[in-house]
């Protein structure tokens, strides 16, 4: 399997970590490049180091639809997520066996995705719709290496970067990626049509009380942060199990001084709450603040509560959805619709393009680990999907007469 | 006050540590015998490092009654944590004025109670029962030097530790303490006679769910152990609540991996739980790991509860537990009768002889801590009740009959 294949060009001996236009990054351009060639199809990497590989249509004006995702990959990371949908639009290449569509498709393998090299993600995609600024370009890595640099060094020219953009041929962006969670596997289902990406809000509370000894203080006379935080994490819990979609997770806390025989004066305690309508999470945030400041007022402790992160969430194309669930039903498979709850380089270009996400089942959902796979089987549906789309939209008037956004 | 004076020798500049014979304690020493020198009372250093001197009584052979705390400090510790119950009898014997009762009064200024230099507490009073053994003396400190090694380096033998254990003329030991806890306050009363020590447990309570993604694992497919873990604080603290004189507290939490979008695939907590009555406390236990159980079970978790203390309550002497309360009334305070949530001296001595102590109100419950204090009056009512209770067993014949249990 070609995810495989890709997965031997790391940066670490031992397990897979690419990071953006990273050595290994050029081996992977060189592979993939290996394979488009026998197509007919030329690889050639942006000044943003993304790979970009054009299977032209019968007539040169024609729409072009971009089938890809990412190539860069967190520590320790697996095969599939992102590469496979750079992998998989290939197959489809292949399988059109030199047949021209009414318009041209062209593959993209992202330099960057998942913000580990510089603490950004989404570099890649950014060339793609104008957003690979001045400030993006002057972050740095951990040896002080800015993006700009990175491109420099890597033999690309920073200041070819607005060619990167979509012209106004790009109609549509379509997205392959895992699922990386357990929804489909639960439903026994191998594909999903993606409709929207959540929002999410990350916020950072801590609660203050007053640290005391364990066996001298008496529980009416407690200002236990610990036990404040412990009862918020009850209702966080609760909010998210009876508010459909939403997802709250408390992944960190940190009790001060943390010692065994200590009341804790201070619980450091983390929020992660995402949904598919804003409306619903900001709802959903503000009842959680407001039952943060009641718990503490009401035992006696004080609260602090700071955003760190609020991102609004995505709508991907509609009527792509619907061509997708189309095609999963031509597949033999049940059409599922869901929303991602992470991001995904379909949420930046939605911002410029009509775009849409096929989710591919994730076995135990585990992903961002080398125990992730997907099974043969379903990328063969994957693609069997892919091709009864393209059908689709090749035999669509309004697909081909859409233009980009601006 | 001479607390503040002996506040002063310390390990650290700044802030006040005095270990288990280190330096600093040896000018402990000199002073404390300095201020007894002019009361004709002889300060020696036993073989364990504790100070000992001796207030004859009228006749050679009479009873002895010890009254004593510890001359060792915690780091970054306040000033009256132990020292204020070595220098409050040396003000009973000045008050004495030479005169002579029919009891010997031997003054003790433990040199070990806190555990901080090796990790083992009660190196002092552990000599006085005869319980300072091989395995507590080859007990090392952070540099690898031992127990023993620390008493000949400090000028003593420890082949004489055997001498330092109570005769039989020993017959009852009394603790001037601070209460370290916020109980006195809360009642406007200055003292309290201790009638018990709370038994100890410590667990440390690991759950054991599965990491994994924050935004795209729905609610109903979580194994959070983060949220299990917050289930069973909220109970812990409601077990307390509602059982009569238990304290039972999570001073400490760590998630795993400890990330804002990861769900926690493991939370290890602590349990501090005490209580005056083992029964009580076991029963107590019992519920919680059976509760904690039954929470990992209903959410598909597992859970794993160590035991890492099981210390039994120790009562103190009743009958010198009422002849306190009625030398606290003689002073116009209300006699009230409470249990020690923290270890101390007395704890030790009860194994031998007739032991009692006397908890001083601690303004905030603070203690430990450079702003630890207690009010001037509190300390002379302290010293007004540790007369009275000196003149009640000089009248008292069954008092002066008694010999040491062994």
């Amino acid at each position: 399997m070609r995810c495989s294949t890709l997965a031997t060009f790391s940066e670490d001996s031992g397990s897979l970590r690419r990071t953006f236009l990273s050595p290994s990054m050029r081996d992977v351009h060189r592979k993939i490049a290996s394979w488009l060639q026998p197509l007919g199809v030329q690889a050639r990497i942006d000044a943003a180091g993304n790979l970009r590989a054009l299977y032209p249509a019968a007539e040169t004006s024609a729409p072009r639809l971009l089938i890809g995702s990412h190539l860069d990959t967190v520590p320790n990371a697996g095969a599939y997520d992102g590469m496979l949908g750079v992998v998989l639009p290939i197959a489809l290449i292949e399988a059109l066996d030199q047949r021209a569509l009414p318009y041209a498709i062209e593959v993209v393998g992202f330099s960057e995705e998942e913000g580990v090299r510089f603490g950004r993600p989404f570099i890649g995609s950014n060339a793609l719709v104008g957003a690979l600024d001045e400030y993006l370009l002057a972050a740095t890595d951990a040896q002080g290496t800015s993006v700009r640099e990175a491109i420099e060094q890597f033999g690309l020219n920073p200041t070819e970067i607005p060619d990167a953009a979509l012209d106004e041929n790009a109609v549509a962006f379509l997205e392959f990626h895992i699922e990386q969670g357990p929804v489909l596997e639960k439903l026994g289902l191998p594909l999903a049509a993606v409709d929207a990406i959540v929002g999410q809000s990350r916020f950072e509370v801590s609660f203050q009380g007053r640290a005391n000894h364990a066996g001298t203080t008496p529980m009416y006379l407690r200002f236990d942060a610990v036990a404040a935080a412990a009862e918020w994490i009850s209702l966080v819990e609760n909010t998210a199990k009876t508010t459909a979609g939403l997802v709250a997770t408390v992944g960190s806390i940190q009790a001060k001084p943390g010692a065994v025989n200590v009341i804790a004066g201070e619980a450091l305690v983390t929020l992660d709450l995402r949904h598919r309508t804003d409306e619903v999470r900001t709802r959903a945030l503000a009842v959680l603040v407001q039952s943060a400041q009641q718990i503490a007022r009401r035992r006696g402790l004080s609260v602090r509560c700071t955003e760190q992160m609020n991102q609004a969430a995505v709508a991907l194309d509609s009527a792509l959805t619907v061509q997708i669930e189309q095609a999963i039903q031509k597949t033999g498979s049940k059409p599922h619709r869901m929303v991602s709850g992470a991001g995904h380089d379909a949420m930046i270009l939605a911002s410029k393009v009509p775009s849409a996400m096929i989710f591919l089942r994730t076995p135990d959902g585990i992903s961002h680990d080398p125990a992730e796979t997907v099974a043969v089987d379903d990328i063969a549906k994957g693609i069997e999907c892919g091709l009864h789309l393209l059908e689709q939209l090749a035999a669509d008037p309004a697909f081909q007469k859409r233009t980009s956004r601006e």
